[in-house]
């Protein structure tokens, strides 16, 4: 067997069954084997940056890997920021690159660069396959390393000349993943310190924000008082009507402070110490108070569902019922221009049962996250790397991993021209998307960080720098360019109306928000 | 002064007078000098990949280096496959890059990384400022490094904080680069060969193929018969009539070594060795003669140009003339559907004078080149690292270089939506750019790779990897959409007439070219 058929193969057979692509000369085998192979579902993307983020969005709402096919260093080095968002959110990916087939190595082709020290700084587990004969082993090792909790980018980097050789059978078919438990004595001090009812916090991310976890969280936080945060950068959280809603950690650091203020022990499960998304002057960086005292209960790796159960038992909290989010009634905003707050309250009474969203609203986000607290149940995608361009290639990836769920992509205008392409994947794979453009023709997160690093306002020459507008991109146009028909809204009604109809319908779509400048 | 000033200072103190940006938070304060420091041109790109394909083209065509400024790891490793063809061009390139502040470094925060080791895979240089004191110095270090012959992509890595932070006065102003002189030996062996009239062929790369190196080459093949080959990947190369033109090696194996065959010995002059663009089963990858002895009379960083003129001594070639490419009158197509052929024609037909070519065409490129041959005189830009997604950033580059001069990008689609957010840019700055597109709505260069690579041909589930179309990107929409005007040609008298408009007007356009799929 040919070793691009093997390689195949052994993802198959492991369940990884969707690859998001963007090949070149030195892939062209595994393409060919795409009608070879039976089971495995290619989808081309038009920049790399859409493959690594849509495997990122396919992940945290599979749980499992898809795998990535890039070209040679470069076209890694595309996916890379992707990647990066990826890796912060603990999603599991199975990357494979194409390299230059080995006899070529030595010379300086023009694609010729070093592709394992691209891979480096987002992926802790690197294959550089150095025979054809090891392809299915290694195949299987790198999904396995992908899986091993908490979920990593995990690449294969494979000479063209091993695809196109005799490589022998497919990899082994490799056990799931599974999370250990930690150990009890830490469990035990944390269920003494909630049921001390003294200022405790908890706070959650990874597998915790879902599902038995974040109803556990609720239990223990209806029974015994202790107080519940969520990492804002997790992979996924639920929210929404009806769920118990722990404390968002805000961004800013003075706010952050403000919230965790008191606290004299946190415990964290899934979750590394609340750090401020930058630093800035004469600010810490932690935001848990100087003399509170931080407890890993569970690791990132670790079963942090199975702790908060065993902590609701050791409380005796398994007869409460989570406080659920009272959810006043869901009403359309007044007619009138648009505005973020009514665009913020349209959202959220319009949004459907089980939408999954794909948040990067950056600088309009505040508002929306409010009403979506009282929205319909769903699962919200935030920010978890920072690198902007996640939102719609994550979209991407959610709405494949979820074909019977409706996507919203709630997305800035400067992020969203970083990774536009992902609309042509969504229009060539009739997804079930419906992208917001928060349209203000500005970076608008940095008139607020120019200031806060210190930065004496803006002259002319800086405000140019900052501002996208002068030309406005025409999102409609962009749109309709990449084959998802779309409209721009710019009064209340409108947005509405067409959200609405969206939402009810099926397919891609998108609306430009047109907001005040 | 603080540290963001004294960077920009020595910066400007140096020449280098235009950032290409996408700042973020740890970059404001660099922002906010713009208007403090007079001299620096910040030029807003939407995506980092423009900034590093600008100024990439910026130095190929002005000899300096422009700066760009990236926000942290993430926001680098946008702007990485663009790097990595500046440093196959030997572009000069002072790149900055904010970093987290230092306290702010130990923290695993959101868009924290390792940015020295996105960095490396497309740098020799790279500085990681350790003091804010150090940040003049530091500046000076980075631009000689970047200028540093042949030219390479060099690193300033700041922490926030150092930005901020009181830093002294700006760095010194270094002196220019100067390349050295090979030894006098290699020059005259190679001119004892070029004499011996035997089989020999030098090729070129680097400054030697233009101005004065250029014609030094043609007046020694008219004097000698000595044969004269361009590498095709480098960085700028001048065309058109009445120029000396040197046999262009072919892209694919089979006709490079048939181009080369019999040669006995190659001079190396600011090249390396021709190699093939990927190596294919059964194939070498050096495309010259395994019996043909390879002569380094130039390195890479040394001056070439110096030594064609020292050979056209030793050769008694001072008083020939370079042949120059007949040139036949340039006419226009015949009426009908658009063609290959009839767009290249069309293209060599009204091509200004002195007009810049940034070549992103791919598989569209062969019949463009022999029409640009014969062409009104220009500059070539060709793909140098071969990573798609070069040629409208490129442009926009050159076009900043020269603002006097028209610069023409001919773009493969597939190519062109790497980094179409080029097109914002060429609005914002009213760059005089015609963009062609070569919508054929597919990657067909693949189309042969896959035969290429012994793949047996393809499948409807290859064959949808490779093909764009389905939905069909409309560019026209694309362009309008970040603010250029554009028109689509299906016809030959529409492809002419709005070419030959587009060339004669000023300031951005869009075409495109509408051919068979």
């Amino acid at each position: 067997m040919l070793g691009a058929e093997s390689l195949l193969r052994t993802l198959v057979a492991n369940g990884v069954d969707i690859c998001f692509m963007n090949p070149g000369t030195s892939e062209m085998q595994f393409v060919a084997a795409l009608d070879r192979v039976p089971g495995m579902r290619g989808v081309l993307c038009l920049f790399e940056g859409v493959c690594s983020g849509a495997a990122d969005g396919y992940a945290r709402m599979a749980g499992r890997p898809a795998a990535t096919l890039l070209h040679l260093g470069p076209g890694l080095a595309n996916g890379l920021s992707n990647f990066h968002n990826a890796r912060k959110a603990r999603s599991p990916i199975v990357s494979i690159v194409g390299e230059h087939s080995t006899q070529h190595l030595e010379h300086d082709a023009p694609l010729s660069a070093d592709v394992e020290a691209f891979a480096r700084p987002v992926s802790d587990d690197i294959i550089y396959l150095r025979r054809a004969a090891d392809m299915g082993i290694a195949a299987a090792k790198t999904i396995e390393a992908a899986r091993r909790p908490p979920g990593q980018v995990s690449m294969l980097i494979v000479p063209a000349d091993y695809s196109w050789s005799e490589a022998g059978e497919p990899g082994p078919v490799i056990p799931g993943p599974c999370r250990a438990t930690p150990p009890a004595a830490g469990i035990e001090e944390a269920a003494r310190l909630i049921r001390s009812r003294k200022n405790v916090g908890i706070i959650l991310s990874g597998t915790a924000l879902h599902g038995r976890g974040l109803q556990a969280a609720g239990r223990l936080a209806a029974a015994t008082g202790v107080r519940v945060f969520a990492n804002r950068n997790a992979g996924r959280m639920e929210s929404g009507r009806g769920r118990f809603q722990p404390e968002r950690v805000p961004y800013f650091p003075e706010a952050a402070l403000a919230t965790l203020a008191g606290l004299q022990h946190l415990l964290l499960v899934e979750s590394k110490a609340p750090v401020s998304f930058f630093g800035y002057p004469e600010q810490p960086s932690l935001m848990a108070p100087a003399d509170c005292k931080l407890h890993v209960v569970a690791g990132l790796e670790e079963d942090g569902t199975a702790v908060l159960e065993t902590l609701v038992e050791m409380c005796g909290a398994q007869g409460s019922t989570a406080a659920a989010r009272s959810a006043p009634a869901a009403t359309l905003p007044g007619p009138g221009p648009l505005t973020l707050p009514a665009l913020a309250q349209a959202v959220g009474a319009l949004l459907p049962e089980h939408a999954i969203v794909s948040d990067e609203m950056v600088s309009s986000g505040e508002p929306v996250w409010n009403r979506l607290l009282c929205a319909a149940p769903h699962d919200h995608l935030p920010v978890a790397g920072g690198s902007i361009g996640q939102g719609l290639p994550v979209a991407v990836g959610a709405a494949i991993a979820c074909p019977d769920r409706k996507v919203v992509a709630l997305e800035a205008d400067g992020s969203g021209m970083y990774t536009l392409q992902s609309l042509w994947t969504m229009a060539r794979e009739s997804l079930d998307v419906t992208t917001v453009i928060f349209a203000n023709h500005r970076y608008r997160i940095l008139d607020v960080e120019m200031r806060r690093t210190g930065a004496n306002g803006f002259g002319p020459l800086a405000d140019a720098m900052i501002g996208i507008g002068r030309p406005d991109i025409d999102w409609v146009k962009l749109s309709e360019g990449l084959g998802v028909p779309a409209v721009r809204a710019t009064t209340t009604e409108a947005f509405a109306t067409e959200f609405g109809r969206a939402v009810r319908e099926r397919g891609p779509r998108l609306i430009e928000a047109a907001l005040p400048a």
